[in-house]
């Protein structure tokens, strides 16, 4: 959160770009090669500065105050707010993935509906053209939102989720516009039959919810209640927006225990047995939602719905029988999804550094880039069944089996003659949820050609890689899904009569494979495939598909999302330290850094707005000194300084005021609020003769470290307590040492900047690697 | 660990206990109302005293060096075995949890026969001598084992682990002798009939496993592997032990997702996601290992084992439907759980307070406890049955299914004619599996009679509270579900036509709900029953029932687990600081304990043998002074003192030592050894004189706290970074002030010491509590 005015000059030239240098941990912002490099990142795809959240209870006069003087009864609305909020969340994403299902489903469904009947009658270039022109409507409408509206709402969101509950509060990332903009985005990117998922969306979504509801409804219409204002802190947000990422994935799968383990596991930094539990109930409230709706629809009381939409494969009822000799099998699966999960991780890295170059053109960029992807898609989905031959229908299925004509059916007619099927119209010209199901599905031993598998993992391999990058709200689950479902199915034909287990099978396990290979995730892909297929008996052996799968992706790069992070230049902070951090200490980062600024207890106005036009700093130290004893009172927020100047709490002399004083100037509520900016504060002359007594709005008990710490267990600390600022005291003790050696910051223990200044720790980077 | 020699004189007057004053909060253990109490706790049945772990990272010039000469092979062997250790846990602890299995199997399968055959010839009087007889024995031994060898093999054990993972030293807890008596025990007990499980025992016994494996075999007969040596630390020891917890669990209800969840919601202090990952593939290799030795037995190659054993029940075939109206009984299962299961906390902790009275008296009285528990029980088994009447069999069932004279089946004969069967003895007249899988059955709405579930839940009540308690290796899941699914079934038998869900289904949510109720587990329970019933269509209503009873239950308790460990006196440090912590600072506990020992950097062998012999800190604060500037140089440990005494690394003169020096002396190997006592070092006169430097033995990042800072927020980091010792530095800076003010460790922050010595506090504590 440090910037120097000269650093100010500096990132406004940063937006070229280094494409010479392609290493993975080089991200896209250049960034000036000193400690406490200023806080921009890729914000959806806009460069934006960005700010650390402060987890740090701010044990401040005002706090103490407030916190003694609170009742029996207001703990309990406390308490039953948290659980009420964490309820809503639940109910409103439930609510609001039935809603964006159902309209994916009719959407799709009608427009499918239409093109089958264009082939039915041979007129093969109108269905064409209808099923182009609809598809690059909706994708212009989800782009043109996302381009203009909210350009945070492309992408998954799941990584800047993973930076905020890590403690990167990231701009316009929870509002309601962008809320907006990403279901009606995902309803127009999914129906228009674009490569990518309704999954990652929703998470996002399900995070916006909850962080709306948190902040008591959208930021311009804010409810003022008492109430609500208890959770108008970074600690309680980060909370409910756990629950709200929790509650999405839960949506996403039908997957209520998947869904906690997956905000657990990849989501979530900090953690603990209370917030587990809340986050469950939110998650069971979603799928009582879905439930009730999935009861509600079965009778076709919601269009083209029908039983579908939300369960993507079920093979409960399949046999899962298996010896040791399918271990072998298992296991090729596996390490090919480590390969294929880390090379798609690689490559999918380079289209987005591509991506970004376009996308840095302009919004008309933005625009072309998403409708050249969405006309190739719909090209591809339509022309490339045409080059399968027609496979005669099984004759032990029933007339309407095979072949189907409707929008949905195992075995498409297409452009068959009657009694036949083409088998990659099965896979291609359906939604992706359809295609899921169909090449899941077993006890369909001959169902597909390899010439149609291995045509399908190839389009699918392109479309996964070039749709992702463009500006719709866009998730990364379905189309590694499908993928790996390609060459697993693919594998399962190969094994042929020697495998005991089913090709649909196969499939899953594919599917699976690529999943832990590109996102490495264990326990929590593991449950959501359990909830998923449910069928527990496949658990084993898709616990070492994963197992494997993620081992060797480990071997070659990070997981996808670590990647796009980096990409973003979020500032996240890593678990575990590197292992040449134990060679430096705090103090030689503190003193690579400006000096530390320090105010006094009592202070002049002048001062305080002095420091503020000239420093970006966000947190102050707060010093008093009697003759030679200097003692550090604590640690004053930038945001707390502003209050005081705005609310203009001015000392005619230099005194030390009276808790009354304080009080009935401030609230606790006026504290918790983020005060903008210094160029907003208007000043008198007067007034900057004036005083200020700091102490009751100092958080007296910041976390410290000694200077002689090292870097990697002062890193442990920061990110275990979760601080935006940490004190470092001097080793010695005694005349003339100044009380506060310098303040630490997100920034300031990210290896990327420490490597940047001290680069001879490079050196024993690269040769020591090891957790 | 903080213990002055006064106190140790008191300590030994702490076995009287007061019975007079019954509040949970109060241990079982008398302590001196100061802080740094004596670190004394219940192990097992003995008093014993307790250590904590080291988890920080010490950081002395020893371990820098060895951390730098570490090559890359050595990096790669260190997680190679990491992930081999993993490997092993897993396989040992699947193969016990087999043995013990069929042990059971088959103790207790030949006695039921023997009894049948005798009640078959009504010889009644002889099969109830027969069978008292032999559960007799098998309780004898099982006693004996455990009073004479180990008697930290007594009990669960969870609570052990779970104060390890807490960074607690029990001592005896996990050597090679535990582990043999708890197996041993656990086989004879459960198979004596007792109402105790052998899910408890086999968390204790995966846990065993871990901590010898990492420690390279038994104490005695250790391996002296450099590759196992890497392992002598608490930290890796830690992540061995919840590795063997979560196969514990997992071998225990073939629930491998289920052991990973329930290691971190109710085990586990410390948690990331590489352990995750690590715990999940011990699980898995359990599974394989119980799966492959089923597919072994299932022929008949198992004696009497044959397909039984582990899957206690499976639902799977069970078509579950339920509407909304369904909500309403199991609203009312969820808040009988919850009640049931709080007062069962409340009434076991009085029965525990009570059996301790009596284990105090001595090793007979144990033995003769046990053994009233064993004839009691064998007489209520045995003799209940003859109260129910015969109910004559639903003629829809076939011959050989009712009435079944073997030793298992759904419908005992017992002492019925032809064609009858008796419901009681069905329960009861069988191994504990058997009865919950008979209790769970399903499809069979007329089987029991209300006055025979009546019988069976108050004796199992009654069971449940006076068995855990004995001398045996005894687990708490099973008597929990089997009291749970008494009134579970009771109520979906009153529910009779109005429900739609069958009643094996009531039983099992009423076993859920009581386990909800008394252990207050949510996420990881839920899970167990998953992977128990094999039925994904239950989760939702049986997440709604644990949640509701855990709520309900936590409106009265704490924990059952909670109240062992307060019961025990394990200084547990919980994740959330009490409210009113805030109200203090840590320096003021600091200023109510002894004065913090300092020693210089390079110190006299006199003083330092002085200063151990005189306190039983572990950690003292090496301070240099040059002239009016004192510098902290770090914390050195007791065992290192020792090391250096025990080596006589001793100097002729006062003088800082080369790096050679050191390294020429001590190997990380020794540093990390924790070296005996004080007695066993002999120092002569002349060496009394001499110099010791203590700065490259000095861990010289130890993480500190500043005087000011309010116990609420050092608790945090204390808990968060896992320390031992934990440094107070003072607020003021400059001449005269002392560089250190004061050493806190784990008991000083525990809440009880703090509020013995600050009593004042104790007001806002009881006006103030909320999460």
């Amino acid at each position: 959160m440090e910037k120097d005015s000269e650093q100010m000059a500096e990132t406004t030239n940063q937006q070229e770009r280094d494409m010479e240098s392609n290493s993975l941990h080089q991200p896209l912002l250049k960034r000036n090669l000193t400690l406490s490099s200023s806080p921009l990142a890729l914000v959806g795809t806009k460069v934006s500065y960005i700010e650390s959240l402060d987890y740090e209870i701010n044990e401040n006069d005002l706090f103490k105050h407030d916190w003694r003087s609170r009742s029996q009864a207001q703990v309990l609305q406390y308490i039953f707010l948290k659980w009420l909020l964490a309820f809503l969340v639940g109910l409103l994403t439930g609510l609001i993935a039935t809603l964006i299902n159902l309209a994916v489903e009719n959407i799709a469904g009608y427009k499918l509906l239409a093109v089958v009947h264009y082939i039915d009658n041979k007129r093969y270039m109108m269905g064409f053209f209808f099923m182009t022109g609809v598809n690059f409507l909706l994708t212009l409408v989800a782009t043109l939102l996302c381009v203009f509206f909210a350009p945070t709402a492309a992408g998954p969101g799941i990584p800047e989720i993973k930076a905020y509950l890590n403690g990167v509060d990231t701009p316009n990332m929870y509002g309601a516009t962008t809320m907006l903009v990403k279901i009606i985005g995902s309803i127009g990117a999914v129906a228009a039959g674009l490569d990518l998922g309704k999954e990652g969306p929703l998470v996002h979504i399900g995070a916006c919810i909850a962080s709306l509801l948190g902040q008591g409804g959208p930021d311009d219409y804010r409810i003022k209640w008492r109430w609500i204002r208890y959770f108008n802190n970074d600690r309680d947000r980060r909370d409910i927006i756990t629950c709200g990422a929790s509650s999405g994935v839960c949506a996403a799968f039908r997957a209520p225990v998947g869904g906690v383990l997956f905000a657990l596991e990849e989501v979530a930094t900090w953690w603990r047995s209370a917030l587990l539990w809340r986050t469950f109930f939110s998650t069971a409230v979603v799928v009582v939602v879905l439930r009730a709706f999935m009861e509600y629809c079965k009778d076709g009381a919601c269009g083209l719905f029908g039983q579908g939409g939300l369960i993507m494969f079920d093979v409960s009822g399949v046999p899962v029988r298996y010896h040791v000799a399918d271990l072998i099998p298992v296991t090729v699966i596996g390490i090919i999804g480590g390969v294929l999960g880390s090379l798609y991780n690689y490559l999918l890295h380079k289209v987005l550094r591509l991506y970004n170059l376009i996308n840095a053109k302009g919004k008309l960029a933005k625009i072309l880039l998403s409708l050249a992807v969405s006309l190739f898609t719909s090209a591809c989905l339509y022309g490339l069944p045409f080059l399968a031959s027609c496979t005669p229908c099984d004759p032990s299925l029933v007339d309407s089996e095979c072949p189907s004509t409707g929008r949905m059916g195992n075995f498409k007619q297409f452009n068959c003659p009657k009694g036949h099927y083409n088998d990659l119209a099965t896979l291609l010209l359906t939604t992706n949820d359809d295609a899921v199901r169909n090449i899941f599905s077993t006890n369909t031993p001959s169902e597909y050609r390899v010439f149609s598998l291995v045509i399908f993992f190839i389009l699918y391999c392109i479309l996964g890689l070039f749709t992702f990058g463009i500006a719709v709200p866009s998730g990364l689950f379905l189309p590694i899904i499908l993928m790996g479902s390609a060459y697993g199915r693919l594998l399962g034909m190969a094994m042929g009569p020697y495998a005991s287990i089913d090709q649909g099978l196969y499939a899953v396990l594919g599917a699976a494979s690529l999943m832990a290979g590109s996102m490495r995730m264990t326990v929590s892909l593991c449950v959501i495939f359990l909830e998923l297929t449910n069928n527990l008996l496949l658990l084993p052996i898709t616990m070492l598909v994963l197992l494997i799968s993620k081992s060797v992706g480990d071997c070659f790069n990070p997981s996808i999302y670590e990647i796009i992070l980096d990409l973003k230049g979020l500032p996240f902070l890593e678990a575990h330290p590197e292992p040449w951090m134990r060679n430096i200490t705090v103090g030689e980062l503190a003193d690579v850094k400006p000096p530390v600024v320090t105010l006094s207890g009592i202070e002049t106005v002048g001062r305080i707005v002095d420091v503020l036009r000239n420093t970006t700093h966000n947190g102050f130290a707060v010093v008093d000194s009697v003759g030679q004893v200097s003692e550090v009172h604590g640690l004053v927020l930038r945001a707390h300084l502003l209050l005081v100047l705005k609310k203009k709490w001015f000392l005619q002399e230099r005194r030390r005021t009276e808790e009354w004083e304080v009080r009935e100037k401030f609230t606790w509520v006026d504290v918790a609020e983020r005060w903008g900016t210094i160029e907003e504060v208007a000043v008198t002359k007067e007034e900057m003769e004036m005083y200020v007594d700091l102490h009751p709005l100092t958080n007296t008990t910041p976390y410290t470290v000694v200077e002689t710490m090292s870097v990697a267990k002062a890193l442990v600390q920061f990110r275990q307590v979760g601080l935006r600022h940490m004190l470092v005291l001097p080793k010695y003790h005694g005349h003339g040492v100044p009380p506060v050696v310098g303040i630490l910051t997100r920034q300031d223990l990210r290896a990327h900047n420490i490597l940047s200044a001290f680069p001879h720790l490079e050196k024993s980077h690269a040769s020591k690697k090891g957790r």
